[in-house]
């Protein structure tokens, strides 16, 4: 698989590609299969239509690797946490983490209600093109637990912040409970028949430097050695957004995983100086340069021309795919770069 | 004043220090005020009462610099986009521009319908200590771009970016109008007293590197070239929040502001090596550190022990006050740098 050898830092024929939120409603093939169930968490819990939209940007765009369909949030849910996707809202847990009592709410092992989400990994990887990587994926504890915490998004996660500034020992305890889980969750996506996985750290940017490697990467860290040690060969991709103003210390860190997931805020050129040498790095075209073919083509250049046509690079958006993003510009991203990258 | 030889890198006795949001809902002095005017603009069109809050952190917290009470939105508001602030939910306009027709709504000479800031910048500065320094401010071209394109604030940007990568030539033309009403707005500021101005970019990080110097910083440049050319005496500081990942870039371009605000994101080492011998730094204390004495004590001995008790450095958080912080930590903060950084 040319996406599982570019995470090794491989020779490829050419630089691989997929784009995050690939399965998404700028694809009206998404959306007809969307539309067959009641809210979202229904088609995360489908293992048939979850695999069906896993595998309709392999068909339609020829990208490298599909990743799993599903949230972040199924974690906290399956901890305990009644989620709700509101329409324009985003996602809203009815209960929330704010004192030790309310660790009471969480129950333990998570991992073995999720058989949904092991079902659609071993049925999407049976039906899924032999060349093609399959990613699984989970939030980072820190980002499940701003949501845990704050009980929706936030603009300025000041509950979170609150209790880690006031109460760092019960939000170390939250991030562990989570950690424990993850780790299996991880370890059982693994079993089901994932080729690689990826940590999305959300809101890392949410936090300061040295706050961060405490309650954020500290915990990344943690569960990526863990994933390594037992199970050497499957890459793992950290994606912590919004760390651009330290993303140099991410140098001085051990290393526990393959690859660096390089958001569209931070220069391409920058993180190339900076991390490099040290992780493959994926990414970062800013997803509205497809609004405009040209200022894709762009954006492609510039990306190609810092990070060449050789090892080390996985092409990426920067963040996900935006539901009012033209379907053809995705599929021209893919051909492109495949073209400007051939060795 | 103390904080206009910081601005300019003179020796001062101590790092002067002043807080974003530092007249806000945290004191109790201004909720009191507050309620006595029917919304937060009436608050910013009344002269007398913009005063008082503009004064009362100088007498509660001892800060070496009072800041104007004003919105950024007063401009587009007085270009003729009416403006409601609703609870819980921000500023929204009633209408916003999405096409070359929507330019219609915008009225010339916003800068002459502003004298309820002048008079209170006149106000201010005839009761404020000559020791402390009055700073009057804008928000930058592209951040009012941002409210007035999306109409309110915005998670994904994706009218803005929509209308920058598909019609940039429409963009260009708001922010010249802005550019120009900003120009004689400051100007109008300084002639009515302020000490300093500063700008403020709050969404700069909603663009990436290449598009936010072509739409977001060559503007602020630009303005600030034009007050420097006829202030050259009046300090200006610049704050584009959330470009850390791109920061090392802002070391090449033409200086023609004095100091840079740097944001809690950024770290503070980082942002001393790459920009600290081009500008003074303002910065860049995490503000909810504020929750606890003694995480906020850490922040600041990190602070200190990065910049120095040199010049080079004014000290303020890196983003502005929050409701809920506690008013007895932000009168210590003001105490604790003075005293730290005595020389």
């Amino acid at each position: 698989m040319i996406f599982i050898d570019a995470c090794n830092r491989k020779e490829t024929s050419y630089t691989p590609i997929w784009m995050m939120r690939q399965a998404g409603r700028y694809l009206n093939e998404y959306k007809e299969v969307r539309a067959k169930v009641g809210n979202f968490l229904d088609l995360c819990k489908n293992v048939e239509l979850a695999t069906e939209v896993t595998l309709q940007p392999i068909d339609i765009l020829d990208c490298d690797a599909a990743i799993l369909f599903s949230d972040i949030l199924v974690i906290p849910l399956e901890m305990g946490l009644e989620l709700d996707f509101i329409k324009n809202e985003g996602p809203k847990f009815r209960q929330c983490i704010r004192d030790e009592n309310d660790l009471n709410i969480l129950k333990p092992m998570a991992h073995k209600r999720l058989d949904y989400v092991y079902d659609t990994i071993s049925l999407t990887r049976s039906k899924l093109d032999k060349k093609k990587a399959l990613i699984g994926f989970c939030g980072a504890p820190w980002t499940l637990a701003t949501y845990m915490i704050e009980g929706q998004g936030s603009k300025t996660y000041s509950n979170c912040k609150k209790m880690l500034y006031t109460n760092p020992k019960l939000l170390h305890k939250v991030l562990e409970k989570l950690s424990n889980e993850l780790k299996i969750y991880l370890e059982s996506q693994i079993k089901a028949g994932v080729n690689a996985i990826m940590i999305f750290d959300s809101w890392a940017g949410a936090l300061e430097k040295k706050s961060y490697f405490e309650f954020g990467f500290d915990y990344i860290n943690d569960i990526a050695k863990y994933i390594k040690s037992k199970y050497p060969n499957i890459p793992i991709i950290v994606f912590p957004k919004g760390i651009g103003g330290f993303l140099y210390a991410f140098n001085q860190i051990e290393k526990n995983f393959d690859v660096f997931g390089i958001d569209w805020g931070i220069d391409m050129q920058y993180a190339k100086n900076a991390l490099g040498e040290k992780f493959v790095l994926q990414g970062n075209l800013e997803p509205c340069r497809l609004y405009n073919l040209n200022t894709m083509e762009e954006g492609i250049e510039e990306i190609v021309r810092i990070m060449g046509n050789k090892s080390g690079h996985i092409f990426n958006l920067g963040h996900g795919m935006l539901p009012d993003l033209p379907r053809e510009n995705a599929i021209k991203l893919v051909q492109i770069v495949k073209e400007k990258t051939k060795r």
